[in-house]
């Protein structure tokens, strides 16, 4: 541990502290015999979150001074994937650094997992938490889960030693038929979603009302516990995930109505996170990640959000469906800047494993690329290319500034699938709203991205669909 | 001037020295005798600019660094308007603190002044200028024009004592019909554009590649001329209005594409005017503004902006079309926040008068208000109405959060007028974008922007028409 040792050091007074906080890890005159700790990783993840709605990403009226700070200190990434459109698969990649489809996290009609469902993440995926278990790291999973709710695919049977949260979205086991106008005046009551400890059902239906105030209390609680240790914190928010709940303090607060009230709680919940960090002295060795699982659920109006100047929402491989807000923080260690680069969800994970020192499974594809150089050293980022799967089948392409669209789809309900031949083609750097299609213009970059995609399907051996099981 | 006056002082050193120089203005043991200098006023306006154009307004390629400092540092508007949807009557609503409508500068098919016209800003307007001039501030129009050509309505006729630039668009005088894509491809020789030194005509065509950095080089020249006073500098910048041009230094550089390329152009001129005011001495005592005069052209596909997560751009009065990234700073002054009330370039007018201690004309309605609160103490801005006209008639009209649109046209070209009766009414706070019509829910709402309407139009006197004044 630094701090011990850096306050046994004459050297420091007010004056220089500190540069030398920062330099004193090395520092020959600490005597430091223990090589230097893993860092605690802190990965806070929303659910339905747009690419437009916070504060640094452009919206007008949702306020996020917490992680717009963490933007300026940190890094603010602008070309940032999730591993698919909606909810399971999109979690399945984060976890397993791998395109959904390889776990068979993914169907073409059944989109996530249902209270019906009898599947879940596969036993012989190796998930973020496992590969930091096996690292000594303490590791917890609070907030939304998603990945299979029978009890082999809980969190604490995939590498987190600890469970506080919903196994599923918040919107499903409603109690009745529910009109969307019902849907967007909600009562908690009216969804028997249930709230679990590690195996077990605490409180049902979970009193949606204090979700996320809870979940950063649990977050909270567990920093302080595990400060002497090399942790890991996956917080998956509920929220802004429909039906819209807030606590009385951030009830009917924000200028943008109930969507912005979660956000900004949400928000809020950040600023505490990092309070703690500051507060036990493990911010200046704590990576937090910020980021979502898709893009916003259109169809609920009002109630969803914003993908900015990009297309389209959730379900969809228009960019507005995966493109998300992602910010890197670690004082200190993240080169503050802005960073154009591709990334994605799946980049987190081999990201975070290096970081650890935690090997990568070699038996296996992963889709995972090392962002450090990028992070740490203002490198290049190393992703070139992003594939777009709307559940098993592959819709878009992107290499470098282009993208293909085999097909589309334009909304997430009522939507109708078009199929595009010759393929549609835009340049995002210049044309991010996917307005002009320039594939007349450029056969030779379509023919490049089509070799790309026969190259990721040569290797490809999709994992049995896990999405179509059903509880007998 | 502070600068001598606190080398004098003992009691500065360098570790209590950033403190006191802000201090030191009021400080008794200077000597101090003269009253409290008048601040110089720096207001860079763009040309076509989109809401959503800038990286701290959520872009995702386009590299704006120093604005997005001065955007942290100082003030971020999220709500503000230009006085218009169009270049000439946006730019009179600007200079005069009045909506257009007054001084009849629009008009509903001829939207802005052409190279044929014989038309200006009256006479008897008091342009921001000449109010400022009156208060011995040394003043310079640099760039775009655009309120009169003929000599009785140049910058130097109008309280600028020094004017270069360019009189009309950039895209005037064309030599020959030029496709769209020739438009998109430009040759600076095929737009015959003067370039002028007050009263001069200098350079014909204006050789548009060097445009920006030969007005941020006229502007740091003028800044270390005016050192010593009070100055107003309005640099209105050509860019990023089609044709595109950047120097060599800036052409081909942006991920953006050219577009980009004259953003970042921009951008990069805003740093070396900030880093004159800095070392000139003179950055604590210098309010930097920073808009433009209407949203993108969508016209010119690639070519043209983005307006974010707003609706439609140029000529339109959706949001997109009118809604402006505003950027206040003033180290030590203005309150560093983001801001989401109500302002509009007409309060540039007023705040600034009030700022320098010129009196507001009271013998005619100015429309624009004083942000001082807003800007100096964290208070809310003074805005409750905005009244968006297309040429001389009213299209829609915002309160607080409601907007009534009682017309729309929904491109600059190839529009369509469509009236609304009963009127489209949104809640811009929540529903930015503008899909969600709820005026069938509140009628009382339409019905009181109705009476805001209704008593606008009461004492309103529109100008003579100067934009259908041809030149014999």
């Amino acid at each position: 541990m630094n701090r011990p040792c850096i306050s046994r050091c004459t050297f420091l007074n007010a004056a220089a502290g500190i540069a030398l906080l920062a330099a004193a890890a090395s520092f020959p005159g600490c005597g430091r015999s223990e090589p230097a700790r893993k860092p605690n990783i802190i990965l806070i993840f929303c659910d339905d979150l747009g690419y437009g709605d916070l504060g640094s990403y452009g919206h007008p009226t949702i306020r996020t001074p917490n992680l717009d700070r963490l933007a300026v200190e940190g890094q603010r990434w602008t070309n940032f994937y999730a591993a698919a459109s909606v909810c399971t698969p999109s979690r399945a990649g984060l976890l397993t650094g791998r395109y959904p489809i390889r776990s068979g996290m993914c169907d073409d009609n059944i989109r996530v997992l249902f209270p019906w469902s009898a599947g879940g993440i596969p036993e012989n995926e190796v998930t973020l938490a496992e590969a930091l278990k096996a690292e000594g790291y303490a590791t917890a999973c609070i907030g939304k889960w998603h990945l299979g709710h029978l009890p082999g695919y809980l969190p604490t049977n995939n590498g987190f030693d600890y469970y506080f949260g919903i196994p599923y979205s918040n919107d499903m086991d409603k109690v009745r038929y529910l009109s969307m106008a019902e849907e967007m005046d909600p009562k908690t009551e009216e969804f028997n979603v249930p709230l679990m400890r590690n195996e077990e059902v605490i409180e049902r239906p979970a009193d949606q009302n204090t979700l996320t105030k809870r979940y950063v209390e649990e977050s909270v609680s567990f920093i302080r516990s595990n400060r002497d240790k090399p942790f890991f914190l996956y917080l998956a928010h509920t929220m802004p995930h429909i039906p819209l709940f807030a606590s009385v303090e951030f009830n009917r607060r924000s200028p943008r109505g109930p969507y912005g009230d979660t956000v900004e709680e949400i928000d809020a919940g950040v600023g505490r996170i990092v309070e703690t960090l500051r507060e036990t002295g493990i911010d200046e060795n704590t990576l937090v990640v910020f980021t979502s699982d898709n893009g916003p659920w259109w169809t609920y109006r009002e109630h969803s959000g914003s993908a900015g100047l990009l297309r389209d929402g959730k379900g969809s491989t228009w960019e507005g469906g995966m493109r998300e807000p992602a910010i890197f923080w670690w004082p200190g260690r993240v080169q503050p800047r802005v960073v154009a680069d591709l990334g994605s969800t799946m980049d987190i994970y081999t990201t975070v494993c290096s970081l650890a020192g935690a090997p990568v499974p070699d038996d296996r594809i992963v889709d995972g690329m090392d962002l450090g150089p990028a992070l740490l050293e203002s490198g290049p980022g190393p992703r070139e290319v992003m594939i777009y799967y709307s559940g098993r089948r592959v819709f878009a392409v992107r290499k470098g500034p282009y993208k293909a669209h085999y097909f589309t789809k334009t909304e997430y309900i009522g939507q109708k699938e078009l199929e595009h031949d010759p393929p549609l083609l835009y340049n995002l750097n210049h044309d991010p709203s996917e307005k002009y299609d320039i594939a007349a213009d450029h056969p030779e970059i379509l023919a490049d991205l089509e070799r790309e995609l026969q190259q990721h399907a040569k290797d490809l051996v999709p994992g049995e669909n896990q999405l179509i099981r059903r509880i007998e």
